[in-house]
């Protein structure tokens, strides 16, 4: 971290209004200063660097122009806003972005006041923003602002494109900034995409309607009766010229723009002006992902996230590299898939988004016609799938757990009810570390859990993924197999393709007294917790349940026959998960064992590293092997 | 029933092969029969009148011109395919549509070969059309087409949108037909609303299409070099007159029409040109929702599911009123919901297109600026609530409950991880009946139960319900409240509004050997079976758990130590729900009690009258009452 650098405006910033107080030249120098402020701080201490220092101007002008948070400001998404958290007196905090105790990485109403809205799923901030403007109508409070600012991968997002319909109807308070960097992670897709391109470049447009705004009378009338006339010559121009720019404008959005998102007086002046005008509308404006660090500005996909770097030059510090580590499961994902797609013609790969982090590029490089992105889409992404699987194709679709909760309607409707082969890939499945509650993978195994005709599963390792996958290509049903973020377990774990029997589970070590059950890749701390506490008696046994659903009840019975005291660990939610299935199963049956449930208590889990997580979870090595001493105990009294 | 017609066509039909060989008077002739068939069959077996009676000439169309199944063809929420069911071998079974074991409501992929996909929520057809197509492309054939048919108001959901965005940027061989009746099942709302409303009403605009079209030489030209430049020449003309009509040429769909859709020559002639061009495409076609039937012309509202009639003069036939009958749940609901908002004014209500349905119509006349129809668009109607709980705004936001599945990531990520009060009013919980598997709302309880910060809620009775409602709105919590389809059991329900104990279940009745503890309307059967078979030994203690969430664990621990056995009855699913929320505590508290849940099994319940369903799920008065006896039997074998 270079610590020698000056921030001579920066220091100065407690709170947004001190940013009202600086004149012109001064903001153009805070901008400076938070983006060598945010590159810093993020270069030993990882976050969302590329989005945030798109913004900062942006987010500079919003503050200066606005009153955050009688004005409200929401951000789609939220990973942009680091600028706006350093601005809104949490500069020293920020230093401690994204962990334990320390601020979350995305806007967040208990953190701070002046986050209007907590985000970390796309699409929604047209949505919240709009539920805020028209609440002030009824409170016939006529004087605050309402501004979303939304990335051009979010918007397609359907329930973004929901919320525009509803306001267009309306005459709310709205302003929608559409903070168009040309990429969302990955490279943008869609006919979207292709359509904000075509209006930014288009040249002859944005000259014409200079010159027709300027003709007109310019900002003088932004707000008065000539503006319907205006509108309409504008209209006019725009169609001839630019050919397709009306797509808001039938929503009833007024559309302007484009300008430059890093040109902060214009943006000041522009914006300023659009407060004149009443209703809803949209200003597009055209960042660069990752403005004013080279390396970030040529490479934004990797910039996303880039972990950490060196703070001049941004070159990336490579962790120590020890030769045999494991792969992450998505890459050992990845790079499976396009061993079966090899084998396999009928297997394709979609993602809504999330083609790098789904480790798909490889599949895309050598299947492109068999993969597909369909933007940050998770009901399209399913419904999708099921067309697919209608026509003889098994599709792997493929989307992190939390994002999967957008599709819960369509697995079930469109999906399960018609009993169709998708075979559901749920990465980031589990605790997910820094990203925090709006990211952790925590509810799937519960609401898959409740759906008929549905397959779950749960690999121990990465070995045993593989061979979820390929007895799911096999599969005639629809089959869900969850995996979390980061590494695997083993470094040779290129093995030979394996058929499973579905709803089996494997003992793993025999016992007599207390059985430890697990689902998932908390298996490795359980192992590891049992080698631990289990004596020369060998009275711990360990039972792998790689199936959720169907559920080896004959396994069950076994176990509750031998054992008097069962454990079950989960990396989910207890509330409809693993423990509970377990102890119906027990109920069903008539078992009277003692059964304790490991799982995530019901309350929302914070950021962290995911082993801090899981300590405070209880679901971590210590944590299982207390269980089990506490279980060994009493049934040695219970012997007495 | 008249049963004098002369079917003359329809009775050779019993393929889609038959429709084939037909010629256009004949069609025409098919299409008035179809219509007199269903209305007559509708009459007496009450069904979705008004959309079916709307797309008749284009089904007709369809069938002529495609070869489904091959073709494929789907139907968007599939209310409007009475047609084409007719068409395809199911004209008798016709006869006990939305009967238990008879016909389907909706397109069902199990009941049909020619049901490529099985629809009953609103805004899947094109994503499920895509995915078809887009197999099609990877197994090399290139002779099917794929058609999805989507009404005006599903355009509304943002998953279409999402189709939309990724079908303009494949070359799949994709038609999507615009069926565009200005009406969902109320009256269409948004701003797309004035869009299509715009472009079917420029005369001009239709005029210079169609002579351009025709001085580009019409048809010959319609798959040639010429068109890209007939194609930028129709744009210049579009924009100019019609000003807004590039809504879906923003998202690279061709975009054709509006035509008459009623016009079954110019359908079938335009269709078929439209079989040359190439890739996503879309045809607007303008048809009267009722068509055929006056009075379901004039009035598209009421005869979207109009019950039973006269077949002639459509004449709506009244039930037998008794003068006294309770109201429905919905009714009190709504009425309950005025006096609220009569009281308070930081209440508001958001339906998803549902204000008739949700009896939301007199809110929206007594406080037209509280009540916000959203359109198909749950995800954004729960998004928006939280935005106006954010500030001082009580919303409440009522969707049916197999709706709700698809808000299920908003409700977490939206409204539960940041605490805000929104009151969610979850109509049609549990069997709603005729509509079958994919309208019954047994998840809800499933599905809310893993959500931290939730209370949830279901009254046994419509005053419970106007209570809870009243509680609702003192609530610093997200609030649920789900209520079923159909009539309630109180006449004088209008009682003063008492507020309510969160988390406390109510003893109805105290026994000694078992206790029934339900959750919901269920308690009426309860109630009823514990009168028939509880002796003078008052044996039999009944409990209402009106909140799941917070359970009232003190209760349930008296249960425990007073009640060997424990019955839970609940109208949802049992995975995840009540029972097994009941068994946790339990289980958690060391309780060894006999627990039977009776509740929904882990399958898909079809269509029958909400009685039926009952008794085949095993929830209805008998069952329960059988479980009694059984229990108390066991009870008294264990004694000796």
């Amino acid at each position: 971290m270079d610590d020698s650098f000056q921030y001579t405006i920066l220091d100065k910033i407690d709170s947004p209004a001190d940013v009202k107080r600086l004149n012109t030249d001064e903001l153009i120098t805070l901008c400076k200063e938070l983006r060598h402020y945010i590159i810093n701080v993020l270069s030993e201490n990882p976050g969302h660097l590329a989005s945030s220092l798109g913004t900062i101007e942006l987010i500079v002008a919003l503050h200066f122009l606005f009153n955050v948070p009688e004005d409200t400001l929401v951000f789609d998404v939220g990973h942009q806003a680091y600028a706006h958290k350093v601005l809104t007196g949490r500069k020293e905090q920020f230093k401690r972005i994204r962990k334990l105790n320390g601020l979350s990485g995305f806007p967040k109403r208990s953190e701070s006041k002046y986050d209007n809205f907590g985000t970390g799923h796309a699409s929604t901030s047209v949505s919240a923003s709009l539920g805020m403007a028209l609440a002030d109508k009824i409170k016939k409070n006529n004087k605050n602002f309402h501004i979303a600012v939304i990335g051009d991968g979010s918007m397609t997002g359907g329930m973004a494109f929901e919320a525009l319909n509803q306001a267009g109807s309306t005459n709310a308070n709205l302003l929608v900034i559409l903070n168009d960097n040309g990429i969302s992670i990955d490279k943008r897709v869609g006919a979207m995409s292709g359509y904000f391109t075509q209006i930014t470049s288009s040249h002859k447009y944005n000259k014409i309607k200079n010159q027709i705004w300027n003709a007109m009378g310019g900002d003088k009338n932004a707000n008065n009766k000539h503006l319907t006339f205006f509108r309409r010559v504008l209209l006019f121009f725009k169609n001839l010229f630019a050919g397709q720019s009306t797509f808001f404008e039938a929503l009833h959005i007024r559309y302007f723009g484009p300008i430059d998102g890093h040109d902060l007086p214009a943006l000041i002046a522009t914006i300023d002006k659009l407060k004149k005008i009443q209703g809803p509308k949209l200003l597009h404006i055209v960042t660069t992902k990752g403005k004013g660090l080279a390396l970030a500005e040529s490479n934004p996909t990797v910039y996303h996230a880039p972990g950490t770097f060196d703070a001049v030059t941004g070159e990336r510090l490579k962790k120590q590299a020890n030769g045999n580590e494991p792969l992450k499961f998505s890459e050992v994902f990845g790079k499976s898939l396009v061993e079966l797609a090899e084998k396999y013609d009928n297997i394709v790969a979609i993602t809504p988004a999330m083609l790098s982090g789904s480790c798909l590029n490889e599949m895309n490089k050598k299947f492109p016609d068999r993969t597909f992105d369909v933007g940050i889409a998770e009901e399209h992404a399913v419904t999708l799938a099921s067309g697919f699987a209608t026509r003889g194709i098994r599709p792997f679709c493929c989307v992190y757990s939390s994002f999967l909760q957008r599709s819960f309607d369509q697995i079930i409707h469109d999906t399960a009810l018609q009993d169709l082969p998708v075979i559901f890939c749920i990465d980031r499945a589990g605790l997910v570390g820094d990203d925090g509650a709006t990211h952790h993978g925590v509810f799937d195994l519960s609401y898959l859990n409740m759906i008929p005709n549905m397959i779950i599963s749960a690999p121990k390792d990465e070995v045993e993924m593989r061979n979820l996958m390929y007895t799911a290509v096999f599969s005639e049903k629809p089959f869900a197999i969850r995996y979390p973020r980061g590494n695997g377990f083993i470094a040779e774990w290129k093995t030979d393709f394996k058929k499973l029997e579905i709803g089996k589970a494997e003992e793993i070590k025999c016992g007599n007294k207390v059985a430890v059950l697990f689902i998932g890749t908390v298996g490795e701390d359980v192992k590891q917790a049992v080698k631990e506490t289990d004596g020369e008696n060998n009275e711990v046994g360990i039972y792998n349940f790689l199936f959720l659903k169907p559920l080896d009840e004959d396994m069950l019975k076994k176990i509750f026959d031998k054992y008097a005291s069962v454990i079950t660990v989960e990396d989910g939610v207890k509330t409809g998960g693993f423990g509970w299935s377990v102890t119906d199963c027990a109920r069903k049956n008539g078992y009277k064992n003692d059964i304790e449930i490991m799982g995530i208590d019901d309350k929302f889990i914070e950021q962290g590293t995911i082993a801090q997580l899981k300590s405070i979870c209880g679901i971590d090595k210590d944590s299982i092997k207390n269980k089990i001493y506490e279980k060994l105990s009493e049934n040695f009294a219970n012997k007495k």
